[in-house]
Formats: structure tokens, sequence, C-alpha cells
């Protein structure tokens, strides 16, 4: 494998500091950094290297907790570093990085800055010929905020770099148990035999924010939870779930499949959004007994009223022949009670009923990603009793098999997703066809929800959304698992 | 429901004390028993209960370890028992017995005797008017050596009792891992929808046993392993694997779908048998350590040779929609290295596998009914680690759920099979069709065996069988479980 060098634009920021150094550094410590591999931390501040990283320490000892680096693991984690001094938006200061490069090597450029920058930056590295060698480039959401902004941002990067160089990370895919729903699926007959509207009664995805707008208001309420949240993870952990098997696992086959599904989903629009979208926006509540504001009394709001969704509830449906029928009932909200993202794939119940009141359980299987990275499946059996002659019980069966693991914890998405950045695997990160077909279905449903005006209906913080969302599912005879 | 009585002819003998009077004795424990249900011990010798009692006591004492009553528990258990002498066939010995029963209840009458005795002592009854009242009848296997004597049982008793209330044990069915598989089956969709020849590769059930003939020589050699074993309990699982779901659980209905599968088997006649059947005979061999002799040598053997197979297995089909092309491999031998009842549904491999070497394991269901009671399913999941990209296992998970029981051990069979027919539940009894079907179809293999000279091939005490026994499967491109 080539030498690798790792660019890190905006190595001062939250990001960097939060996740991004800190999976580098569980990287290091488990030995799967090449030992030539060199960092180069970019920001605009004019500093040194020793005055950069005891602030780093700092944050990453306040982050990482009992995980932080000991000296020694610092002062060899950290020969690797070099600080790059840059004002971004300036090509004169692009010098001492050209400097730096290695054009023997591979450069990978990590844009942990605001999107707005990723195409000058780009720009500015091409005419201070800093792409002049092998190069990738990593990127975070948001890719635009429309289909419109999201083919320029795409455009932008293509100038630069080929697709195959551009890894867009939605960190949900890096997640350990994303994986294992993909060996659940595809490495098992067993479960991919009956992964499909014979069997399977309706699929939600749930991702439950308890947090509200963080001190980003003004971003936020131009945005809403529908880009902020539906147009990426939900959609990513839709197509995974739902897509057909790839012919493989690399990236462009698994490509391939997943923006299959989102060209497959159906259109919401005027006649038909009011019967299959529930926006929300929370008011003031409690959250595990603390006392939450509402959305419009959060710090940096300066309005009286807003129409943003800060919870929106979808029912979904996906026209192909695996799907047929079956309904993909999507939720995202921020306040709400708990801190969750799952998928829980609903079985069909008993055709026929032997066992009499309350045995006709439908079996479930919950691929949770928070709290607590798991698999599992509910199942029925006999209770054990001579007593009661035939008595079932509904059982949660852990699917997810810690024991073989060579690591004494779950690694953060970015350790897995820096690791496949290096070794130039794609099949975890996101491909422009699928987000340009997101936005697209997207910027639909936002729209016939502006033609319907669609409300957002007010819920307490500290509730599952709104009354209505519960209507949504309720009208169907089924429920939602939480 | 009605108060009921139980007269257990055989009351000195070996299977009472071992298994009849313990099982009754935990119902007494476990408060399962009416408190006003009677027991009459009936046996040959003249004494009185206080002789008969305290030797039932000390052989109870020697099976049960832990488990033998105290001497309170004892004192209670015993209120309930009479002591009957009646030479079973001497019709003027059942006037005492005639004394006892009380016509204004449910007398169940439990055969602990040779099936030779069944219809002279069904006569007597009748004659002596022991069955003036609601009469049940528990019987044990061997109904017959063949089709011809199984008919010649089964009429003797259908003389004297209507089949509703004939209750023929196959102690196999009281287990709770079998009822745990009806459950398993129809309980859950999941498993349910693909309990096919789309799905399941094949099926294999495994019936090892580590003793040798133990004191019976003489009677063992005119039967063989197939009709002491494949006729009734191999065949009796088969039934429960392979029946179509049944419309209830009530006995009729089970009964129904069961006797449907033994119709369905294919018969093996002279020109299938040499390629669906193997028989063994064990010579001396080992086993865990200890030096056992070959079948001609045990006690007993006053031949110099004989043709009867201590070992057998047999490639089944099952000829109807849901299982054609789906062989069930069927064995079961005398001195293998193991005791185990196993049976293993394995599923198809998959069509295609994306991950590369080794993961093509196929997913296995294994019902396990000793050692170890259970239900495992293997899975393939991925290896947590960040080193090994996509490295998956193999896992066995447990799907039988013990933490709801409202036992502390698991139930002998006996006790559920004694519970159901004092509640008159047949659920879990062997009803005459099956019986009889079953032996029409051992017939015709015996036929063939005879008239093909299939060869009871030599295996050493300790292993699997004859080595012809993994040419019938590995043939195939499958292999046994163990």
């Amino acid at each position: 494998m080539a030498a690798v060098d790792l660019i890190i634009f905006g190595a001062s920021g939250d990001l960097s500091a939060r996740k991004l150094f800190p999976a580098l550094f569980q990287l290091e410590r488990l030995n799967l950094l090449q030992k030539d591999l060199r960092i180069a931390a970019v920001a605009r501040t004019k500093q040194t290297l020793d005055e950069f990283l005891p602030v780093l320490k700092g944050k990453m000892a306040s982050y990482m907790g009992d995980d932080a680096p000991s000296d020694d693991e610092w002062a060899s984690f950290t020969q690797r570093f070099s600080y790059v001094a840059v004002n971004f938006s300036e090509p004169d200061e692009y010098g001492e990085l050209r400097e730096w490069l290695d054009d023997e090597r591979v450069s990978l450029f990590y844009f942990a800055t605001p999107p707005s920058l990723f195409a000058p930056i780009c720009e500015h590295l091409s005419t201070t010929n800093c792409l002049a060698g092998d190069c990738r480039i990593v990127v975070e959401k948001p890719i635009g905020e429309n289909l419109e902004s999201s083919i320029n941002v795409n455009e932008a990067l293509s100038r630069y770099f080929d697709e195959k160089a551009i890894y867009r990370i939605d960190h949900y895919l890096g997640k350990e148990t994303v994986q294992n729903l993909l060996v659940l699926r595809f490495a098992n007959s067993f479960i991919n035999s009956q992964w499909d509207n014979t069997c399977i009664d309706h699929v939600q995805i749930t991702v439950g924010e308890m947090v509200g707008i963080e001190g980003r208001w003004s971003y936020y309420d131009k945005v809403g939870q529908l880009r902020d949240m539906v147009q990426n993870h939900l959609m990513q952990l839709m197509c995974l779930v739902a897509m057909e098997p790839p012919n493989s696992l690399e990236a462009e086959s698994i490509r391939d499949e997943k923006v299959k599904i989102v060209r497959a989903l159906r259109r919401i629009d005027s006649q038909s959004v009011n019967e299959k979208v529930v926006r929300g926006q929370y008011i003031n509540g409690w959250i595990r007994g603390t006392a939450v504001p509402g959305y419009l009394d959060e710090d940096g709001c300066e309005m009286d009223s807003s129409d943003t969704e800060t919870y929106i509830a979808i029912k979904a449906h996906i026209d192909n022949w695996r799907w047929s029928g079956v309904p993909f009932y999507l939720r995202t909200g921020k306040r709400l009670p708990e801190k969750v993202t799952e998928i829980v794939i609903q079985y069909k119940s008993l055709p026929h009923n032997i066992f009499g009141n309350g045995a006709n359980i439908p079996n479930k299987l919950v691929i949770r990603l928070q709290p607590n990275e798991g698999i599992e499946l509910s199942m029925v059996s006999k209770k054990q009793s001579l007593k009661e002659r035939m008595s079932l019980q509904s059982h949660l069966l852990d699917l997810d098999f810690r024991e073989g693991s060579d690591l004494d914890r779950i690694p953060d998405a970015y350790e897995r997703l820096f690791l496949d950045a290096i070794q130039g695997d794609q099949s975890l990160f996101v491909g422009r066809e699928e987000i340009e077909e997101s936005w697209r279905w997207c910027d639909q449903l936002i729209e016939a929800c502006k033609e319907q005006q669609v409300p957002a209906l007010p819920y307490q913080a500290g509730a599952w959304g709104p009354a209505k969302a519960e209507v949504l599912i309720e009208k169907d005879f089924r429920s939602w698992h939480v």
C-alpha cells in the first residue's frame, strides 16, 4: 500500500478534537497506522506545533476520559504531527503546506470545515499546486441544502477530484452495527431468504435526539430536521436495510444498490403529503427531570414564530419488487425523551394462531446504533412450566456477538472510516448519486409540505413528537416500537 | 375436571421406580396432583403397602439423588397409595382391585408391564367388571414388532378402550424441548415462513446411545435398532419436524398431520435400499477409556453370529410439496461415542458469497433432546475488529429460554405425560394410525434389506457406526453434524 499523509483542515475545531484526533489516536494505540504516516494539522491561527499540541491534548483528555493518551503515548503519537497555519481563503498562505506535501505519497485531505469553504479550499489547493500528487478528499455533511446546492458542491469537488477520490462521510455508516447488519443480511441465508414483502410487515427507523439546537439556531432554522437528518442519515440507513444484495462488497456495487432504493422511493406530493408526513416543533417541557426551553426560546432565536420542523415522521414506500406493500416509517426529532437510533424490522404476524390469546407476537429484529449498539431478535418461546401447559413468552435474543472481539470496546465510527480512507476503500462512504437523488426526493417532499401548508405541530420537549405522529402509524394498525 | 385414580400395573418394576413414581412425586411436590387423586400400586407379590413402600423408597432414593423425597414429603405422598396384589394372568385375583376402584371417578390404568400382558390384563379387567366406569389406559412401546403384531396389539386394546382413551407413550414427546420445537415452528413467523425446501437444505436426526444391550440380548437380537428406535422415536421426531402446521393443538389435529408425513415417506425397496440404508453391528472397542465387548460377546449372547443391526443410518425422503428434494438423514446406534439425541435443520448455503473465503457457513438449527436439552441456532456475524476489516465468524445462539421458568430444573418427560394423561390431553401421545403406518414403512425397509442381503457391517464400539454411514451422506456433499 502506498504511504499516506493526512492533512486535516480545521484542526483546531470541535470535530477534530472530539472525533478525528481521538480516532487517529486509537488507531495509533492499536498499531494500525502505518509507521510513516504523517499528520498535518492545518488551521488559521499562527502558532507553532508546541503551542497547538497542549491545547489539543487538553481537549482530548476531557472528551476521552479514561481512554485519553498517557504522556508516553502522546509523545509517540505526536511525532507524526506538523502544524501548518493557513488562512483557508488566502491562496498566498498555502506555500508552507505545499512545502510539507510529498507528491510521492498519497495526500488525504480531510475538510473539517464549514461546507462553504470546500470549494475555495479546493481551488486554492489546486492553484498552489498542492494537488500534484495522488490526492483524496474527505468531507462531511451537509453536502448542500437542496438538490441544486448539492450539485454545486459536488461539481466544485469534481473539478479537482475524481469521484473515486472523494470520501463523503456519513458517520452512521462507520458504526460496527451497520457493518453487522450487512453480515446479518448477506452471510445468513436464514435471514436473507425472508428479507422481503412475503415475510416482513413493515420497517421503522427512529433517530431520536435529546439535545435541542445547541447554539446554531439561525443555521438550523433555515434547514430543519428533514434536511439535517432525514436526507442523509435516515436515508442511508433505509438504503442499507432495503437494498438488493450487492454483487460484491466493492463501493461501486453497494452504491449502485443504494441509489436504486432512493430512486424507487415513492414521491410524496401534494396529494399524499398530509397522509404521509407529520411535522412538529417542540415547545418547552421536561427531559429527565430538567426543564428545557421551547424551540422559540432557545439561545440565538430572534423570531416570534417559525415554521421550521424539529420533528418529522414519514411513511415511505419503496416501489420495487422486494418491498411492494411494506411501509417504511421514518421519524426523527430533537428534544425527544431518548437519544436513540434504531431500525426495527417487524415480521408478519402468524397467519393462524394455535396457541391462544397473546401468542401472536410478531418477530422483530431490532438493529440499534445507539445507545448500546447491538442487534436483537424478539422470538416467542414456551415458558418452561408444568403448571401452565403451553404458556408462551416473548424474548429478546442478542445477535451481536462480542466474544470474538479483539477489542475491549466498540470502536468509534471515525476509526473505521479513517482506516478505510487511508486504505482507499470507499464502500462505507456516500456516493454522489445517492446524495443528489436523496435531495431530489426531499425537495419534492418539502415542496409538497409548503403547498399544502403542512404545519409544524407543537410537541412538548420530552415527548415522542406530536400526537399526530402516533396517528400516522396507528391508523395502519401498527405502532412505534418505543 | 373429574376426579382421577391411577392404577399402576407393574408397580414393583424398574420403570415404575426409575420413572413413574419419581415423576408422580415431583408433581406432588409442585402441588400439581389433585388433592383426592389415589394411586393403586398393582404387582404380583403378596405383600402389604407397608412392605411395598420402603423398598420403593429405597429405589427412588438411589435414582433421584438430591431430588429424593424427604421423610415428611414421603409420608404425605404415600397417603395416596394403596397396594393391590394381583397375578395379572389370573382373573380370579382382580377382586380386590374391583373393590378399590370407584366408578364415579376416572380410572387411569398404566401398564408398566411387558406388552404380551396388555391383552390379557385388558380382558381380565373387563371380565371382572373393572372397566365399568370412565377408564383410560396408558401403554408404552413396543406396540408390536411389525405391522401385523402391532395391529394385533391395537385391536386387543380397542376391544376394551376407545382410541380416545388409549394413551401410547413415546417419552421423547414429553420432553420440554420437543414442545419448544412446536412453539418455535408455529409461534414464530420468522421460523415458520422458511420451513420448507426453498430454505432448508436437509435435516439430520441422530439418536446415539453409549450403552450396549443391557442384559436383554435374546430379546434385542430378534428386534434390532430399526424396530427398537427408528420405528417409534426417530419417526416421531421426524414427524414433528416435518408435519404441516396443525389447525389446532388438539391431539387429533396433530395426529392427522403426523400420519400424513409417515404416509408420504418414500418407500425404501430392493432397488433403493443399498443406496439409502447402512446397517452396522458393533465389535469390541473403547468408549471413554473403557474397553467394551462386541455385540457377540455381550452377556446373554449364545450365538456365533448374528445379522441383527445395532446401528442403522437411513436417507429418507418425504414426498410432499414442502419437503420435495430435502433429504432426512436418520441414524441411531448402540455403543456410539456419545449419548445424544438431536435434530439438525441445515439451511441452504448462500447463493452468492460476497465476503470471501470461509464466509459461506450455512445456518443450522440444532434441537437437542439430550444431553443438555436446548435449541441452538448457528449464525454468522462480523468479528468485532478494526484490524480485520470484514472477518466473519460462526456463533451458536441459544434459543431456549430458561429465565422465564417457574421450575429450577427441566422436568422429566414423564411428569408432563402423567399430567396430560390425568387431564385427558392426548396431544403428546401417539395415535394408532401413526404406529401402524410407521410399521408398514419399516417392514418394507426390513424386507428390502433381507432381499438385498444388506449386511450389518462391523464398527468398533466407540465409533460413529460403520464407515459406510459416512459415505451415505458424504456422497451428497454433506456431512454428519457430530
